[in-house]
């Protein structure tokens, strides 16, 4: 008699954005004279720079002849993706050597794989708010008891980022094995600082625990001083592993490609004691379960790297970084309190007092027909937060901040 | 004190074909001058017809202007290539609605991940031999105990398929909850027919186990009385799921896009024996770890059932297949005994008495330079037999047959 694995039956209610997507298909559905500005789901819409959508149509025209046809590659990806991701680190300051990147097809899907290669009694730590992949598939996998009211799982160690913290996550006061960090911040936009990451990793040595380093934002970082890389913190190699994604940095989120590097030196342990490298088991993994990215996306990820294609990525950086520029001042000047957007394409705002995130997400629909996050869909300490997104068009971006300024001020 | 997911240490050796390829690069270091044929791992090598490559083309253009750039769609997959694989299971005679699919960047991730909504407790049968994958995937899960001498892992049920049963997969005798069978089949080449697939729908749904159907290969069924799709069978619906591919039927190994068939009536029991629907489980799996596959893999995946795609579709199997033809009546000749080739793209072959796989391996390899599958890799029962494939140029097929005629004959 087959059983289902009854941890799903754990998570609650469904997955933020579909919720969001629910909301607003309602009301625009009832309004249709509505013209909706979307500010809530991360995605981008700037078009692709010319010598990335160049590289796919070269990469599909070889796969058209049979002199240059490729059937399966390396799952860990070609030597020409890891060879230019090797040298962007290098440009940042953190070694990092080929054969430790493994390229995938998402940093939501490596995010939400990587913890199978660890033991199933691991205790786990995540930042509350917090990116919902890192805490559902723990559940999925049965690390955590079930949700209480407020929707926190048994088990789950949770570390409250909030302006009363700087959302500077703080260190775990009991045992935690697994944590993950996430900087730039998805919600909060907050980047942590290299003391900080310093603190992470010296504790991570000492307890003999791993960090899980989302780092899928590090091309939004403008101030040279904050990290993009934790390899860029001496010692992160034996503690850390880190994913990085080209959904944000170079508009992938149709496209699809990412990557996730992790250190030979980066160990755990068997139960006997005995140390294992984290490395042969992600391989393991990775080999088995997967069969490596498209060929031309692979060719449109080496060209995010080129002189052109560079250019074009970071043009669209600076375009949306400029909208959340415009985000952040102009709800600052209506009033808000607001955080991020800085080094970081989220904004995230203090909703005004005695109203809970989704009751501001439904009247900043109603009234001002944009979209954005309720902060409480990423941890209960989002509650009384609220993100919005800085990719967008800038007169989207431009007219929504107008309306809550002028139909919605804090 | 972070641990490992200890299941990984059980696994054997390491994956077959990795195995391969390092006594193939061992052998042609030390003689750079023979001339290797590679009839081993399945790899397809004709080109991509072009209406397939103009359809990523003209999606990578999309890509370049803002109107139709396109950022992350459904994680279920674009409507239109839903609608063209519901069209195609119509055409074949098998009742699949457009939300009943799952597309995704590979069968093998598919058949990999999908234990993951069943019960670690489940008892799982495979055949032997088997494609490495379902038996790895189930392991690494924790869904056995250690592998004894043979590598055969306690707790998992093996179905042993071989020349004396037809390679018709017997039903288990003792509790299975969860099987997966191949047809056409890897490696053996053999296909079930109706009726065994009607008698493992019965068994399944008299034993409420769950049938995984994988019908990769579905697309190289040349005889109209064989099923290419369980759901072909009445009351199928309710105890199986199908996997599929574009790998080999399109030729997409590199450019990498399949999809999984989940019925609605598809249930399975929670811990208070109340049925829950797999549709919804897998659904929130698939949300929560993929981000669906590149949009421009996407429309080439929905050329594929273009008129002008599938003729060269059509036409790519058909020189496979005529490859086949040439393999398994060459060794025939040769006075090998040889199975499967006629409805699938894998010829089985009996290695002569007295050899192990891995010896007739180097054999082969040695003497004639032709590089196959030991078919011990594929599990014990495939001791004495090896696997050919029919993906490959046609001279280079016709020169391999002719050298083990010559040089190898059984």
């Amino acid at each position: 008699m087959a059983k289902i694995n009854t941890h799903y039956q754990k998570l609650q209610a469904g997955y933020l954005f579909p919720e969001i997507g629910k909301r607003v298909r309602a009301y625009a559905a009832a309004h249709p004279a509505a013209r909706i500005i979307r500010l809530g789901i991360g995605d981008v819409v700037l078009p692709l720079p010319a010598p990335i959508v160049d590289a796919i149509k070269t990469a599909a025209d070889e796969m058209a002849h049979k002199e240059t046809f490729r059937g399966y590659g390396p799952e860990q990806g070609y030597d020409f993706l890891l060879d230019a991701i090797a040298a962007r680190y290098r440009s940042q300051g953190a070694q990092v050597a080929p054969d430790e990147i493994f390229v995938s097809d998402g940093a939501k899907c490596d995010t939400a794989n990587m913890q199978e290669i660890f033991s199933l009694d691991s205790v786990v730590a995540v930042t509350d708010p917090v990116y919902p992949v890192y805490v559902d598939t723990n559940v999925m996998a049965g690390r955590t008891g079930p949700a209480d009211s407020e929707g926190r799982y048994q088990r789950l160690v949770y570390l409250p980022t909030t302006a009363a913290n700087g959302f500077d996550p703080p260190l775990p006061e009991d045992r935690v094995d697994l944590v993950y960090l996430c900087a730039p911040n998805n919600p909060t936009g907050a980047v942590m600082s290299r003391a900080s990451l310093a603190r992470w990793v010296a504790w991570a040595k000492q307890h003999e625990a791993i960090i899980l380093f989302d780092a899928a934002y590090e091309a939004f970082v403008r101030d040279p001083s904050l990290p993009r890389s934790i390899f860029e913190i001496p010692g992160a190699r034996e503690v850390a592993l880190e994913f990085r994604s080209f959904s944000k940095t170079a508009g992938f989120t149709g496209t699809r490609c990412a990557f996730t590097v992790i250190p030979k030196e980066l160990k755990a342990r068997d139960d006997s004691g005995a140390w294992v490298a984290l490395h042969g088991l992600w391989n393991r993994r990775h080999t088995t379960k997967f069969n490596g990215v498209s060929y031309p996306i692979q060719r449109a990820a080496a060209a995010v790297f080129s002189p052109e294609g560079a250019a074009g990525a970071q043009a669209n950086i600076d375009y949306t970084m400029e909208n959340a520029r415009l985000i952040r001042e102009g709800l600052g000047q209506a009033g808000y309190r607001v955080f991020g957007g800085v080094n970081a394409p989220y904004i995230w705002m203090q909703v005004p007092a005695g109203m809970t995130s989704w009751q501001y997400f439904d009247r900043l629909l109603h009234e001002t027909n944009v979209v954005g996050t309720p902060g409480s869909g990423f941890g209960s300490c989002g509650e009384g937060y609220f993100r919005l997104s800085a990719f967008g068009f800038r007169e989207n971006v431009e007219e929504a901040v107008e309306r809550i300024r002028t139909k919605l001020p804090a």
